[in-house]
């Protein structure tokens, strides 16, 4: 049987020494990089170039942390509530729904930047982009990735929150000038007001500092595991999930309980 | 039916406002805090009182992110080898593994320092309590948790990294003293060098810092949903599940296969 | 580097064969066997020996399958939610609460049985041994596993059933009248009444069946899988997750908002 | 505000009575019905209609139950070597594979012909149909799902062994034709030879069993978690995870190792 190579570049141990990405743990990473700087290092496999970069970056994870009570954290709180003695599970449970409906669109957002945009360090008409982006998905009658939202309206706050550092730090380049116009363009045709939400901003961002879209859901999902434990946290302190699955059960079965 | 309450203080969201543990997150956490800072205000719902708690808390949490090839990373790139649009769930699987085997001494340690130390203001005779602690566990056969490595020999050179940052920070206190004389104590009764390992110093700080020892696991699982993305993004660029895959099949059934 | 065996002796394919546990799957598999038989093979590695044993199985797994609106189908419903594409990751997160609380006490109530019983060929004093399990699990301030159940009372409706089965096939051996023993001596002591639940039934039906206690779990996830299938189908049809999530996020935080 | 029906009809409890798809389940399931037949009824919410109906299903499930040594049942031994005390977790995390890549096809060939045939009563013109299906995904540069195998050839060998009881159950009908049509115009068309694989088989007995393609995978998942359960009593008995991780940590991390 032929085999081909088996080869991992991240990490080596030795007894006394351990390397994370050419870095020694002990002498230079320990008490020397936070956990914000480490992230980064595990992800593009090198420090980050300058604080500039460390801190767009830093904003695009804080923005991913928590979102409240949602599928997800239910998940987490209804398994935390069959198997307290194992928190990854309850972790992970809550990770599983970051799909195509609430994480989704991040990863689209950033495939149509992408896509449009294969060097950003060339000229791009970001209007006449938009226009051919926008007329396409319309075409197709799919839904554009990144504009809109319908909840934070008229525009989600985490847009300017968001591009504000981007601009401080030199992230707001084509891809958010290019995902601006698209909203722009999105609301010209339908008539509608379709300001970037915090997905396409986030994508915008994460683009620009080079991350391939396929990747970006990882940020996502490595952020709301942070978030997931502070909800098991208040599920141990102030349970819910007990008295909610006796109320949905009561109220989704009584239709089938026998007359009294 | 009765009804009790059900109750979140974590976020709260209205159309132009979100507000996290009671931080604007457009005003007062974007831009504004690192990702360390997030984390850390998630799990404690508070800021960190002051530079070196937060710095205590990022030490802990570097340690955790990356642990090389493990079966726990293995796990991760297997399911990303069967389903790579979905990297939360290659992400939650190698989550999965992070049980009773590798992170549970954690547990076991925070639980096993904190039974002996209820407040850790009052002076406590580590001396004495650490040589009951050995004795009771050595009647009862089991194995104590926090000392001693495998691989790591003589010493666990990330025990004095993380015991350095916790003396610059004040948090070498009473659960690293009782840690340090549980391995001493363990070493008189024994006879072998069974000194503090990396677990048993994140469990003296991480209870110094007035974490429970339910919720240590917690830290290990959100630090290492960070470090499997990076094994996520090496797998993209250079897989090995598929070529591991295929020799583990071969090697594994070739007993049972005809004789040619 | 010492290299230890790398095997299995379940299956092996060839281009035109595919043999499971010594079966060829095309020849003597499809066609000939059901669920229910092919589920015994994989968990026995051989065929049952006879009706009776095969019957017997199949009344403990058709037992696991449903359980109505539990935290384990809300995880699943809640992960479908957010991630509809991943059948997989919603059965998963449903099978990931299937722990200590809710499916536990049927590996302790069976670990109980076969510490007690070592060899079921012997004769056993079942109230001798019935009478030293309580007192033990008394003087411990444990729950004694397999007996009483806060919502079927007086008696848990399947355990007749299941000892029925168990009765007409000769399965009702040592470990339950040991288990019903339990039941009695436990009510003697107590003066509750405590008679064997449907957990307490499964393990001294297993027990007698030859399966280790660690892996009654596993029948239990098994059989849940399928069952957690019928929630995504009708969750498919007939939502209730978006419903029950904006419920619950408004009820949760409403004492955040700010005052109108 | 406004609140919709929260409803489920799969079971009710009290504390006597279980009813499950409108059967008792401790008069009319345990010990009259197998776990094949409550599969069907989990699956169809009705029992199956006639012996052949319920012959034809089991096929289907049995097909899916064991694979050997692949990156799902890998997974699910990795998990299980951390997390021994969690086998839902190592179960759930062998099913989180079973995405695009193995079990995808099954969907998109039920989708496929399910799009084709909306209505499998009414005559079809299959080689026409064929025809058209295999043009447009070449035209589109995309795999046809459900034909072709590169290691079970020429042929898969469970295609004929599932077509063999289809046909003798009566759901050899408009979609296996559609699925053999396309698999021979598109030998026709491309000159290589592309026999209907199991995945296609699967694909056209479920769409003639009235299945929706959103939910074959399901039956994928819950046949599969019957099969890891198997691989996590092989791996008590006889461990494999940690020798591998060993190995392939050596391997992988070599060239990253100081020279001696």
């Amino acid at each position: 049987m032929k085999r081909s190579e088996v080869r991992s570049d991240i990490a080596w141990a030795g007894p006394a020494k351990i390397v994370i990405h050419g870095l020694d743990l002990c002498e230079e990473i320990v008490g020397h990089m936070d956990f914000g700087q480490m992230a980064f290092l595990q992800i593009f496999a090198r420090r980050p170039k300058d604080d500039a970069e460390l801190r767009m970056f830093n904003a695009v994870m804080v923005i991913l942390v928590e979102h409240g009570i949602t599928p997800s954290s239910l998940a987490t709180r209804f398994t935390y509530c069959g198997a307290p003695e194992a928190v990854q599970a309850a972790v992970a449970a809550g990770l599983l729904g970051l799909g195509s409906v609430f994480v989704g669109s991040l990863d689209n957002a950033a495939r149509m930047l992408q896509a449009a945009i294969v060097d950003p360090s060339q000229p791009v008409d970001t209007a006449a982009v938009a226009q051919q982006i926008v007329g396409e998905y319309r075409a197709r009658k799919q839904i554009i990735p990144g504009i809109g939202h319908p909840f934070h309206k008229p525009i989600d706050p985490r847009t300017p929150a968001l591009f504000g550092v981007a601009r401080e730090t030199g992230y707001y380049g084509p891809y958010a000038q290019l995902m601006t116009a698209i909203g722009a363009e999105a609301q010209r045709q339908t008539g509608r007001a379709l300001p970037v939400n915090v997905t396409g901003a986030m994508a915008a961002v994460a683009s620009q500092m080079g991350l391939p879209w396929q990747i970006c859901r990882g940020l996502a999902v490595a952020a709301r595991a942070v978030g997931l434990v502070g909800h098991i946290i208040e599920e141990m302190r102030a349970p819910m999930a007990e008295e909610l699955y006796l109320r949905i059960e009561h109220e989704a079965s009584a239709h089938l309980a026998p007359a009294q």
